[in-house]
């Protein structure tokens, strides 16, 4: 047993991320054997191309599979393991910030992390997508690695804690950020402007980034400490509070970091 | 006089703005007669290239320029404008938060923002860079719109008021942006790893905003508000009260945003 490669698959979940999973399976020539959903049109849909098996009754789960992959919220995940049916496959979550001991009710346990932001209507080229690979085992890692292999060229193993780390930072460059584009796009919106009109800024902040370091990248008046600018934006938000909350932390923690350098 | 253009410009500042606007000029064709810096180094290298005189001493500004352009921090240009001597010519500023009226000592006034994130080191495309006009008049608004249109293919007016918003929401898009990226690659670091490890997400992350509102776009633990993947990480982060503080206000102001809608 110990060189077989793993080459079928139950997906439980098929939210943002589940979606993306079951695409880039089906596109890679793993088997998908089924799909499990709470609201089983939902595993119908995206498993109809290639006749996966739509289930919404954990017992049913294919004790054949070499790989479970739950892929549901964090909050959701002890109340499907609970249900589940005993299995000597693999089970791996894909969560960034569970550890993998939430698995242990099974033997051979992983964590299949993504780390990427994906949402069910936008394409992604997995290819480009970071899998971060966990394994209770030698050789369960192993088994994870070559799978992630297939669907992308930038795999790495990380432990829970190291996973934990990279999860945070996801939050600050990607969610936090995104938030920050839509509280832009919102003043421009109240001024008349689209939100294109940030497009070459929004790009050459990111461009920026990819050849020099944020920190010596930083513009703008909280790193001058440019107070009379502050006071005024600060001032211009006094109809949205929880923005002035942000733009006051924001820039107090931009004027703090670089006073340290 | 009314259908002429503007031709020759005097320079005030060498920050980051006012560099790259020197060599913008210079490769335009537009004649750089003086670049005035309170380093009369900075001013010589900036200028060396054409033979641009380099001045520290206000007084000595060319007042047979067509246009005078205020570069310098915010807090400084008070102080400059009450040095300068008197002149017929047009004077602007380049803040994105200052009034027009700040230069009212002059009949003819304007304001030339570029809205673009500009740093000495890195060069910039401007034909990519949108600028703000204003102008104090018709004939003046129309000079400045002529000579932005020379620099760059996205030249749109905007009064005070719209600049001022557009700031704002060029801080939040940017320069916090770059601010969350600085403390992404810290963490990183702490955890052993490059910052080069977030670059599929953070281009991702701007990628998706061109094709969808940013709105939509929105992942992550805060907008499905997964209190435990929360909790744990304002508990991982206990070290750096300050990042803590960061991450509880913006996935608090992420949750009641999407709540809202």
């Amino acid at each position: 047993m110990t060189q077989t490669n793993i080459s079928s698959v139950v997906l439980f979940g098929t939210g943002n991320v589940g979606t993306h999973f079951a695409k880039a399976l089906i596109e890679s020539g793993i088997e998908l054997k089924q799909i499990y959903s709470r609201n089983p049109d939902h595993a119908r849909e995206l498993g109809s191309k290639k006749n996966v098996v739509a289930i919404s009754d954990l017992k049913k789960a294919d004790t054949t599979a070499d790989l479970w992959i739950i892929s549901v919220t964090d909050d959701a995940i002890p109340e499907i393991l609970d249900q589940l049916p005993d299995f000597n496959g693999i089970v791996a979550h894909t969560a960034g910030s569970i550890p993998i001991d939430i698995l242990s009710r099974f033997e051979k346990r992983g964590v299949f992390y993504p780390f990427q932001t994906l949402s069910k209507d936008r394409a992604v080229d997995y290819n480009e997508v970071p899998f971060l690979i966990e394994g209770s085992d030698p050789e369960t890692t192993r088994k994870l690695l070559k799978l992630a292999g297939i669907l992308s060229e930038r795999v790495s193993e990380a432990d829970s804690s190291l996973r934990a780390t990279l999860h945070i930072a996801a939050v600050l460059s990607c969610n936090f950020v995104n938030h920050l584009y839509t509280l832009s796009a919102d003043l421009l919106e109240e001024g008349g402007l689209s939100f294109k009109y940030l497009t070459p800024l929004i790009k050459e902040t990111t461009q920026k980034v990819l050849y020099m370091l944020p920190q010596n990248a930083q513009t703008g008046p909280a790193i001058r400490n440019d107070k009379a600018v502050i006071d005024k934006h600060i001032e211009r938000l006094r109809d949205n509070p929880s923005l002035q909350d942000i733009y006051r932390l924001l820039s107090h923690d931009i004027l703090q970091y670089h006073k340290r350098e």
